[in-house]
């Protein structure tokens, strides 16, 4: 968690000290809290993948804004890929606690425009994250100075561009992340990978879902590019910004 | 958490890919997890002083051992000092179920050699860890293929040179924590802190124990060095190398 | 609950007798458990309208496939409209615990084949049943006989009829619910409603939605008919049949 | 659930609409909600004997006083009889939160008088609903319209009437409720059942009560019959009836 | 707890050294957990009232039978006279989850014949521990020595006395409870106390139902000797050795 | 629990009457809560050995100073000896939550100073005594006459006296406590023990810590005197009514 530390500019909330973070607060600085998982995408990409678009996404955001970057939780909620190698999850539950305990205690500090985003997007995941900022809003509901609470996934907007440039299937691992991913940290990418395009049952709820995408990929990464991937992430920055500019207000 | 990224050998866990995490299982890695927190360190220190070193502990022995280092989980249990601002504290259950979680699905990834390094050395801090490792090594211990777990604070080890270099009362904040900073982030150090040795009342339990130590030290920051600090680290990677050398046994 | 119970075949799994029920499960009949929710559903609309709904799909697949209909859970989780009058909402955790017992002790008792419909479709209250689904097909993975389980909400089938015969917008207490229920409880519909299309907020969470929709009405009830809702729900139930065949195989 | 909703008033609380769910809050009415359970009664009842009861009872006292009775819960906790076959039973933990919830959420909607009438009688079930509303009560004490909660089983009652008609031994399956179905559902009778008076151990915990009355049938049904069940239905609400009343003081 | 410490055999059994509880446990030795409360008891009993008359008991059965009395748990679960000055009460969970823990750890000890003896007998206190013990049969039920637990109260057998020698309102504080606490402790008597039969409404759940009976009675104390005392006591010993015996068998 | 009941003045909580105790927290008396565990202590102490340290301590401060003593928590949690025959632990969340509602309760009857003295010392066992009083005193923060709660165990002033009269390493059954049983209870020795100095691995989590001290003793045993044992256990005393002094100013 290096990144822009020798910037003129603290990027991350807990590069500060004591007595910045109290002035941040009085400030009423923004605070986004980037997340991740641990999960495989593929041959090709690494684990790290969700988290590595969520934490640069918050930075450039945080750039333009000159909001807060909280520590990133690298660690996220995983039910589709679970029983793939390298897939480390937590359950809904601790998700669910310690996204509420991070809230609760950003607000305690005086933060109370707060912006989640994460780099995962999976349905369990996104509704541990979205229980949490609502106990967290309906706690405080009472106070005058409400606290304000926003949660994203990058790809709520990176999947604005399917249909258009991007298959309308495109994925997990796909040409959209693995694009996204070649633009951030090239250094990270192995190989080409293989286009998959899985069938799941709409409805069943299986426990080992992974005999339906045994290559972890859904989508097609072949076609993927790191200028493509510029774009995109150029575009969700872009969104996030304006969320950022809604919670300033 | 982009260090070392472009090195020739992958430390960080998440930067594998599926195939490699696979791989990293089968040859018996052993997975070092850092642990820190977002807490008050004077006005000289940054909140992240604890992950900072944490981190650069697990890096520092696994390019010296070849083991790998998981995200770190930069939110940690913080009671002395909650109060103050800056603290981002998360509650003892959420702790202790996320580092179960976390220890427990690099179990059933095959990984049986695990290290906890935490930065933050509070007492219920470690009881929550020591706690999640207990259950999981109890919950396998039938298994033919035990795993093995260690937990320690990197300062369980910078303590060591107390009553020899430094004063046997320096602690949070204090001349050994300065330097160890000073020698990893001197970027992040603002101005040269106060010394303050403050008097607990030793058995009290006090739901505002800040009023003892209004500055958030308990220690001399003013005499703190870089060289020492590098000293200090140097025999702490030292330490934690025999650790995993056991482990790897 | 007395509907078809003078029929020649009993629908509902309860009114079985103790030797009914084991020789259904020995026979491997499907049970399908219907759930709604106590929710406003605008000035026209009873608060049981997603309920309603629910037993006369579960109902209708019944008679045409022989499974068996389970006593519906009429008590759901309402997020976005638990502040208006009359809506009645139990917690995720809750829902998530009630629906994991009954599963699980359907399967204790030899019923493996087991389809969840749900009138009322949030979030929250699908990922409950959903977590609780997993959960127990998770159980039981490594037992020879394996059950199986399926979530849905008979609004995955009737909205596929938007863009078609219905307004992309319609939602909650729109055309095509009001149009449910006129065919299936016409004595329940109280005057017309009025035509409402609410512009939420895409990211916040926020502790009061209700000022976005104060009508309670997303959609043009205005519109309905009784036929248009036959049609649909036979839509409904000609899908949901499909979904009991392919666990009857 | 269709009952009487044909009829000029409402009995069902969920059956009205928004508006006048409201206006039913401000009018104080009491609203009486019916548990139940799936339980074995022998091989001549069915499983929802006990909800068919406590329904029965509900709409019997809402007409008579222009109460309004909400959602039955039919799932119920069942211990003694957990192991026949077709009983589903959920927690004790499970059914005392769903029970939090519903009185909970009745009290938050303005409906304060609020009676739970429960046709299945154990004693683990009947603490399970007695501690929930103990919490309510107690969550709610310092204000000032206190809400107040009757708990009663319908059992209550009926049993008041042994020794008189009744054997004193009769119990789960006996004369007394054979007669209560046979007046309220004689279609979902079956056959006459045996007699069986089981002596179960005092004060043994035992993990399979069943070997002690593997008929599953406390008391003699053959000697039931619809006029005494009739008798007894009346009676039981009679005195509902009364506790209602008192309520509405 | 130094009652017979010095007599020669031993009765607590933690007074036993390691060797000997397992030489204990491999005898098949019965274990007496008895319980109480800290419990208002008007104003002439002292508040240890239950706890005194368990331990009482569990000692004099463990005298006539050689089975061993586990440390006496004297926090127990009060609701209807949590609000008079004394009374100190555990939540619900806490006792299940103490009873639980205590009873499974006996059985992991090799302890497969326990008894539970409960000075206290309010029904959600009762259940609590039912529940626990529920719990642990089942957690071994398909081991090859099954567990053996039984619950009591000494009120089971004292109140067998009523009708006869006894009121048959006489009860909490009354003759029957005082008379026994003269012969046991009569130093511990302050007065005489005052008969007082209380009328509590029979099925309301209040949160202050102190105020049915303010002096903490129910019964009539004034009556009360230590000879009738005597009898009961020597009653209930007599009845509960009966048990013990029956879990010997 | 019978000593010094017949002495003048009442030294247990719970032999007080109800409006014994009202007038006592009328009055400020402190209370003390001993606790203890049932815990393996080598061949030759027994599985009380720390309960009878604890409330030995308790009953002299009370004798000098006028407070109170609770009824004993025999109950405690034992990790390293969990697995030696005799040892009966309850989990980390139930000691924490029965020392939570004890506290709570004592402070919701007007007990504002508390102290806590617990013969077992653990790691795990005294940081759930601590987090429960820390709760507590959270809870009351706000209030005008805030509750003041100590955690002590009598060994944080035992070994105080090591280094001097004792060897460093003298610990769990060793010279110290073992004098210190002679002391109060010689009718529990069984001979004399052996010497054991175990070598426990510093960080490492393990299921099986009983392999490192197969006799359980940790420490020299047969260098006790019931004369040494006196001299601990008086300057134990001393110091804990020092801590009491310090409540009641």
């Amino acid at each position: 968690m290096c990144a822009d530390s020798t910037k003129n500019r603290i990027l991350w909330f807990d590069e500060l000290s004591m007595p910045e973070a109290e002035k941040a607060a009085k400030n009423g600085k923004v605070v986004i809290i980037p997340c991740g998982s641990i999960e495989e995408h593929g041959d090709h990409l690494p684990l790290a993948t969700d988290s590595i678009q969520a934490e640069y996404v918050a930075l450039g955001v945080a750039r333009k804004t000159g909001c807060l970057v909280a520590p990133s939780l690298r660690y996220g909620l995983c039910n589709s890929t679970r029983n793939f190698p390298g897939t480390i999850t937590i359950t809904f539950d601790t998700l669910r606690s310690i996204m509420t305990d991070i809230l609760e205690d950003f607000v305690r500090n005086g933060f109370k425009r707060l912006l989640v985003i994460t780099g995962h997007a999976g349905g369990s995941h996104m509704t541990a994250i979205r229980l949490a900022a609502k106990k967290v809003v309906i706690n405080h509901m009472k106070e005058e100075n409400r606290p304000r609470i926003i949660v994203c996934s990058d790809y709520d907007f990176a999947f604005d561009l399917k249909g258009v440039e991007f298959d309308e299937r495109d994925s997990h691992a796909g040409t959209i992340e693995t694009s996204r991913v070649m633009a951030i940290r090239p250094d990270l990418i192995k190989g080409k990978g293989a286009p998959n395009y899985p069938n799941f049952p709409r409805f069943e709820i299986t426990p080992d879902p992974e005999k339906y995408f045994p290559s972890g990929v859904m989508g097609d990464p072949t076609v993927a590019a790191a200028e493509k991937g510029q774009k995109i992430n150029d575009y969700v920055i872009e969104q996030v910004v304006k969320l950022v500019k809604e919670l300033e207000q």
